[in-house]
């Protein structure tokens, strides 16, 4: 069942108290250099240091009483770890996080620091999801997927829905793809609220699944991973994949040179920490410049949780 | 002649077409450690990244038609030299840039860009000086000094006013100290502008002129010079010093682990770019936070022009 329009706006009511509205900011600069009219929607800048808060707080609130009393029980070793240790924190239960043993230390850390359980597990697919099942099966905790559930995916259009109450009327929105939440949340939020905005992707050459799937019309995995990208990493689920294929009008694919390019560019003009999965959209919009010529973009900043020792990997 | 409040009004009317009004950020979890209610002046946003371009653009404004006209000349390898370069293309004359032939090729770029004329020296106070007069005496360019000119000083004072007519009665103002451009307009507004509000400046240990001329009531050398805020190196001024002497209340020092902590505690954090001189009196508030206790506090960020690639040397 699609989701609709007022559930969008009902997601937007029950997490705005939760998370910030995040600013959109400009830059004269990077304006020039595409040609085109662009408002970045700052998610750096949201509750967490990324978008994720919007759908895990929105699947969170929508648990009914009893069973958020078990807690709730995700895997996951990035933001949407800290999305689901912060909400549940927010509503009083206990937050159960699977992450692979190898999760670097400042992960770890911000999840702890949230107060939630951390279970260790090997890191490969079917020790997380034994990990997890483990969990659930203890403890009642209610899972919530990372993006392929319908509350997080209602959750995360929450985003362009802001951007497009304070920017309207913009003739695209470029957002990342990895497993498609924050994209099929935004493709739907542009046809529910500004039918005539068109939703485009960026991804990873080093991570291009979505783009093969559009193509073929399935979920597909990607050729290989090799990407600085790493919240780009996962696979369309069966719940992302048909919105992205209704709504978006196309994935474009960007290089690591291309992803690095784009970072400087925001490091330098924009004076603001992103991640590299966050300026994908900005170097695909570069690449494909000509077809935006002159036109009023949005391009969603999904996050700003870097580790700052990886700067002299991308910079040096 | 003391610069008067009328003058401080004037400037800001004079230079607010040219200047963006920088956003005054917060965080809870940076209030959360200092103890106190912190309001961050995010100057690394302004126009050419950092609150120099007011002093500047305040001077170039108020030199007469017939002397704009034969351009305007600095000696600078940082913000000031930007600072004077966008100013003059925005008057529509030329600007003249003394440099030191070591200056990184990313802030020579940065002024060429803004099409000034970049004149090369020896890297020694001498060499700089001759260049300068050698300019002026042949081109009858306008000298703005980056620092000891009243005209700057009352351009910097507007960074201060600004922030005291966003967040009013703050209990102090702190800001970083090197000729004392900033330190002293800030200190000018805070006592016409908010009497109440103390003034107090961050200064590096590797830097540490500022400070021991507060003490000796002369001005004084650094004892030695090893820092990683490059923008604080000079010493005070015969027209920024009587000021700071008057009207600021205290200046703190702080070492470069303090300096590299508070810089990342910003970078990830609040996830914007600043300059490591910038944290400067972030690092001293830590360090003296016990005398704030419970205060509102403003910060001025004064700049984020920073090369990509020293990344690797704070953060490795």
């Amino acid at each position: 069942m699609q989701i609709t329009k007022e559930q969008i706006e009902q997601a937007h009511e029950r997490v705005k108290p939760f998370i910030h509205q995040t600013p959109v900011l400009t830059s004269t600069f990077i304006n020039s250099i595409a040609g085109a009219e662009l408002f970045f929607k700052c998610e750096n800048f949201q509750k967490i240091g990324a978008f994720k808060i919007r759908g895990g707080m929105n699947a969170v609130l929508t648990l009914p009483k009893d069973q958020l009393a078990n807690g709730i029980a995700t895997h996951s070793s990035g933001n949407h770890a800290q999305a689901i240790a912060y909400a549940a924190r927010e509503v009083g239960t206990k937050a159960f996080i699977v992450m692979p043993n190898t999760s670097p230390k400042v992960k770890v850390d911000a999840v702890k620091g949230y107060g939630a359980d951390i279970i260790f597990c090997e890191p490969n697919q079917q020790a997380r999801e034994n990990a997890l099942q483990e969990i659930v099966d203890r403890t009642g905790a209610a899972f919530i997927h990372p993006y392929n559930d319908e509350r997080v995916i209602t959750g995360q259009a929450t985003c362009a829905k802001e951007l497009l109450e304070k920017i309207p009327a913009l003739d695209a929105i470029f957002a990342p793809v990895g497993g498609g939440g924050l994209l099929s949340g935004t493709a739907l939020s542009a046809h529910y609220f500004s039918t005539a905005t068109k939703v485009y992707a960026g991804e990873p050459e080093g991570a291009a699944d979505a783009v093969l799937s559009f193509k073929s019309g399935q979920i597909e995995t990607a050729p290989y991973i090799n990407t600085i990208a790493d919240g780009l990493l996962t696979k369309l689920g069966d719940k992302t994949f048909p919105i992205i294929q209704q709504y978006v009008t196309d994935i474009f694919t960007v290089s690591e040179d291309e992803i690095i390019s784009s970072l400087q560019l925001v490091y330098e003009r924009m004076k603001i920490i992103v991640e590299p999965s966050c300026v994908v959209p900005l170097a695909a919009l570069l690449k494909n410049q000509e077809q935006f010529a002159g036109k009023r973009v949005g391009i969603i900043l999904s996050g700003g949780n870097v580790d700052l020792k990886k700067f002299a990997e991308w910079f040096g």
